[in-house]
């Protein structure tokens, strides 16, 4: 390991989370209404007002984390701009009227009035991790409650009965095992967890391992492949929804499972994300031509059917910059190191703009920018700023390690 | 005008269709469950089963046309595939169980079994184009019958009460004219009038009129642009919504209005057909770098947030074909018939599979091949034919005339 490189990428990195957040504090505010403008140009100039409920929660939790665990960002402006988030999020998220108290809008006008409900359950985690990081700056025992009862109505809808999410009942239409889902409530455990009493951590143990189990579950092909949709006895799905492959996020659930398995320490466990949802998803899913992660594939080789399909999006390399160096991190294997490299080096090449701040987003196959907004629909303030706030954390506790 | 030129033009344009047919008549024909496979490789193979109800609607419509109207494809085996794509329709589209029995699904099983509904009027729409023009070939007056009961359906839908389509109302949600609703609802009217007693023709002047209405609201920006959703007063949108432009789109809602001003002889109508419908939607939607129409353009030129916007489809191309051949027919300006043979060049320079036969229907800005399926999700046995068959006709009709 050459420190040398590692302190490079570390002060690149650095460099890189600052000009982020300052790019999203001058432009993304909404100082009449409170909340986040997401929508943002290639040089922050806000082109839609519409706010999206997964984007908002997204910001909020990702400004508390850096006001929390990185000295620099323990501002003033950061901690007043999430509460006014929070705020934004308490008011106006949760659908009036709606048969379900806990159900939250997918869009809201800038004003807060609900536009669209998704028969999903993500605008609710996301208002989850909102709430909770936001208990833990500002101390406020009734956000941390609230995020637990809404929990509580997601595990419900996930385990016990979906009807409420207003899908209806259809004989064709087979209970599947998408993977975002024991993903995300992985993810919300670790939330709800990290750092709280034991009490908290046994609460949810049950429930973080039948996630790790489901996520397990994608592992198809005889090993060869990570399957999005399975079905819910871990079967392979027929069709092009079986034989879908989205390697950025089979990389995401890599490092979440990396985590939960130092947090248990479960060597096995490690073992399979490294070898299952780091390693193979790369192999898979990496454009042996033009470099970069493939959106979605198809196990068979057939053509998806998503016109996206080729594009190379920024959220799976961030995913994947996590994934390889916390997997360095955790087993120092050199390879793993340089796969890291190879990552970061296509990464920074492509989706910074050195121009006007922020990151674009989608890149053509070949590594053009195909849509040179900052901001959109999909695209807030999460994952450029986690990985770079991950890699950061990752690589200045490595260094310290070696000194 | 050459005629030697539209001469070559009929033989390709024959030739191509005749192919076409013959490849969906090859691959896409479920003998088990009737009904017909769309998700179709490049060489036609089903890499998918799934039925989706529009384009099952849609190949039952085209068999029937063709049948109907073209001497050479009035075969029993195409008559025999519409019949059994029509029974699978009948026996499987709308869902059981569903609030209103006109309900029909998005998406079958391969056996008919509902996967997914819809939550709008396209699948009832298709569903009435194919029970019309296949009561038109079998003289089944139970078939037309039908088709006009989901018709005042849908109208209700549509004109008194949308809650049935099940969409909650939210208070952020404002009602919008989408092109799309007018323009199938244009094209059902002509449908179901079309060579029939005058009654039915009364039956829906009316709607017809009001269609032509809910379209020309489009024209925004003081006549210089059409935008794909405006309020229902007529007025633009705000934000992204708003500034969406859809050249295709409004390329067939041109040669829809076409039709509609030669059936009644209005003049004014035709006119406005031709420089906002056809021609404004070309300059706005050509990419002068590359040929082809894009898919979607911001009419501020911000960066339009469908990651596709910059692709080049086939359906776009298809119609646009018809639009500029029809507004020549009509008033033989040449300079519409040049802007035919344009579009004519790089459609079948780029999109037809020499090989393997079919069309391609996704290319990247650049023209490359994206998707190498034939068939899927969203492209069935519908644009590329009718185009090849309305420019058939057009052709065979200008050059009758002119001898």
């Amino acid at each position: 390991m050459s420190t040398v490189k590692l302190k490079e990428c570390l002060t690149h990195i650095r460099t890189q989370l600052d000009n982020v957040v300052d790019f999203w504090l001058k432009h993304s505010h909404d100082t009449v209404h409170g909340g986040f403008f997401t929508c943002l140009g290639k040089d922050g100039h806000v082109y839609d007002e519409m706010k999206y409920v997964w984007l908002q929660g997204r910001q909020v939790w990702m400004y508390c984390r850096l006001y929390r665990t990185m000295g620099r960002f323990c501002k003033p402006e950061i901690l007043e701009a999430a509460k006014t988030g929070g705020e934004f999020l308490r008011k106006n998220a949760r659908v009036l009227g709606s048969s379900n108290p806990w159900k939250c809008a997918f869009c809201l006008t800038r004003d807060g009035r609900a536009v669209k409900v998704q028969r999903s359950i993500f605008s609710e985690c996301f208002y989850i991790m909102a709430m909770d990081e936001l208990s833990r700056v500002t101390d406020d025992k009734d956000l941390q409650l609230e995020a637990e009862q809404m929990m509580e109505q997601i595990i419900y809808w996930v385990r016990v009965d979906s009807s409420g999410l207003g899908r209806p009942s259809l004989p064709g239409d087979v209970p599947t095992n998408s993977m975002a889902v024991p993903m995300m409530l992985l993810c919300l455990v670790q939330q709800l967890t990290e750092g709280r009493e034991e009490a908290v951590t046994q609460k949810y143990k049950e429930l973080g391992n039948w996630c790790v189990e489901q996520i397990l579950q994608h592992i198809q092909r005889g090993g060869t492949a990570i399957l999005e949709n399975v079905s819910v006895n871990g079967e392979e799905l027929p069709g092009c929804q079986g034989r879908l492959q989205n390697p950025g996020h089979a990389l995401e659930a890599g490092w979440f499972l990396l985590q939960y398995s130092a947090m248990w320490g479960d060597d096995n466990l490690q073992k399979t994300a490294i070898n299952k949802f780091v390693e193979l998803p790369y192999q898979n899913g990496w454009d042996k031509k033009h470099g970069g992660l493939f959106y979605f594939l198809d196990v068979d080789h057939h053509c998806p059917t998503q016109l996206e399909w080729n594009m190379k999006l920024w959220w799976p390399h961030c995913e994947a910059l996590i994934a390889f160096l916390m997997a360095y991190s955790q087993t120092k294997k050199p390879e793993l190191l340089e796969r890291f490299y190879q990552i970061y080096e296509y990464t920074f090449k492509h989706f910074p703009d050195n121009d006007s701040g922020e990151w674009y987003g989608y890149l053509t196959q070949e590594g053009k920018v195909a849509l040179d907004f900052k901001g959109g629909p999909f695209k807030g303030f999460f994952h450029v700023p986690r990985s770079l706030f991950m890699c950061e954390c990752i690589l200045t506790d490595l260094l310290a390690k070696h000194n």
